[in-house]
């Protein structure tokens, strides 16, 4: 997640933003169902505070639907495969629509047989996973969900870029509070964080890429322009990142990040791979007890001088935005109005 | 896992080792079954040449089971709980014979329903993960699981140790080789090897842990007196670490790593915690594709320069092993057989 850029901000209400969103969504080439589903997700990340995957993300969108690389009106084809386990063909359009598509299914799954898998593929994920997960902790369910991307990591100890930014991200209910919800990237940095700091003309920490070379570098743009980015906490990330492609491409059936080619597709920005969720129902073993353990472990972890929960600076911002409006860019707002023309 | 300490070095068949050690287990007050399982898992740790797993653990098991602080009798009681669901209470005993006793019924639910989970509690885990996650992956089954221990670990931004050092192991099969297995701490180190570094008067890599005063430190008694491990990858490796905590003991109904007390046992030194395992069927979606796939990716990862995939060191150990015997040190192997006296 990033902080915001700089420029005049203005404050819009979330289901103004939503709607302005899914109208440009239609405009460009999604269906009414889809351009719903897309909208809510990034009207979603922009409120609280995601901005990597907020608004931010709509050019690229648009580029992607433009170009034809993505199907915007694609109609998800969902299989019941066994007791736990679901399959989607999301014929090439967005991952989030045919999550959408199978998520009721998934659900009575999850509590009839105590866990379920949620297989996607032929699937196009552009957007932050946490908005995948965290609805089902707010059902009582526990969710892990895994999404491998495009090529611009290198494995730990090899030479070239292979796996994606591969994120990995986890919702669970906590008694009388919002639920335990992280989402972070296999990689050292999000790829959209490095987008906004080269956009800024920041530099990065150390640690985080390679230029073309392969040699150690602190400039976001010597990463995106032929260099890489490694993956966090050295062979164990990288053995995460691995991971996650063998579960959300291999396991699916969609492609591994190295494999789509959108050469011929200029403007295509959305990864053509797949996605895997799983979701557990804790009262199986528990009964009703698992929320409230849930809470003594963040107030164990209070008591231990965390400052922040994961998850909790987006509650936060959430908070604000429902006060006072989502805050976006007066530059991006104008932005937006235009690709509505 | 560790490089071996110093000193003569000798060779061991297999099967001798695993005598060996079930008759230590036995003299020791472990019944038949759980000394055979936990022989096996131990020697095959040791034959892989983990071994912060192997025989190294031996005295602590035996300390362990002398402070009457675990149950090497137990017999684990396992509950069918729902079509993807098993539960054992594994009786105050080790969870090792517990997944034994339910490792049938898992396959079986993963093979109809597609996934299954294995939520064992009351159970005390002192093993290397990986051996619980490799059989499933040679039985053509994708397998997650992970573990709390005993708090250890500062989470990233707080102040005092929590956290075990909660491992996650995950194992996956791959057409015409061994499959592909991680084991990883979410630690910075697992405990194990920072006993075998102070054992060995070594001092540690930077940003391994803290003294006892909370600063920084490369002196692993400093860590073991008082101090405490760091998670690995900063808050991405904290925000997993808390995950096994919501997964191996909120969701099992096992202890979290802060609960237990063992002060009126000296001698205790097995984590008295809860172990979640996920068992998936690739074949639901992909029929018999996954493998080769998984093989695929290998390949790529070796043509960018990867020298070595997770998990090959113990594969190259294990050939060594069955053509020379598993090496362990003389005066080791002079300790075990004192064990029977």
């Amino acid at each position: 997640m990033s902080t915001p850029s700089h420029g005049p901000l203005v404050r819009v209400p979330f289901a103004d933003l939503q709607a302005l969103l899914q109208r440009i969504f239609q405009r460009h080439g999604c269906s009414e169902t889809v351009a719903g589903v897309l909208a809510h997700n990034c009207s979603s990340a922009q409120r609280d505070g995601a901005h990597s995957h907020g608004v931010f993300r709509i050019p690229g969108y648009v580029s992607t639907l433009a170009s034809g690389w993505v199907d915007g009106r694609a109609t998800p084809t969902v299989t019941d495969v066994a007791p736990g386990y679901v399959r989607v063909d999301a014929a090439g359009g967005f991952a989030q629509p045919a999550l959408a598509a199978a998520r009721q299914l998934l659900i009575e799954k999850a509590r009839k047989a105590g866990i379920a898998v949620l297989a996607i593929h032929n699937s196009h994920h552009f957007a932050a996973l946490w908005p995948d997960v965290e609805p089902f902790a707010d059902q009582g369910l526990v969710a892990l969900s895994v999404v491998n991307s495009m090529t611009c990591v290198v494995p730990h100890g090899a030479r070239k870029p292979l796996f994606g930014t591969n994120p990995i991200a986890f919702a669970a209910p906590c008694a009388g509070q919002p639920p335990i919800v992280f989402d972070m990237a296999t990689s050292a940095m999000a790829h959209g964080d490095v987008q906004i700091a080269a956009r800024a003309g920041e530099q990065l920490a150390e640690g985080m890429g390679v230029d073309a070379q392969g040699q150690p570098t602190t400039d976001p743009r010597a990463i995106l322009e032929g260099g890489a980015l490694l993956p966090f906490g050295g062979h164990k990330g990288s053995a995460l990142s691995m991971m996650v492609e063998l579960l959300a491409a291999a396991l699916t059936g969609g492609h591994f990040s190295w494999e789509f080619d959108w050469s011929g597709h200029p403007g295509a920005k959305t990864p053509w791979t797949g996605q895997l969720l799983i979701v557990i129902d804790p009262s199986m073993a528990e009964g009703s007890r698992f929320a409230q353990r849930s809470r003594e472990l963040v107030e164990h972890m209070q008591a231990c001088g965390l400052s922040r929960m994961p998850g909790e600076r987006r509650y936060r911002e959430r908070e604000a935005a429902e006060r006072e409006g989502v805050a976006l860019q007066e530059q991006e707002l104008q932005s937006l109005t235009a690709l509505l023309g």
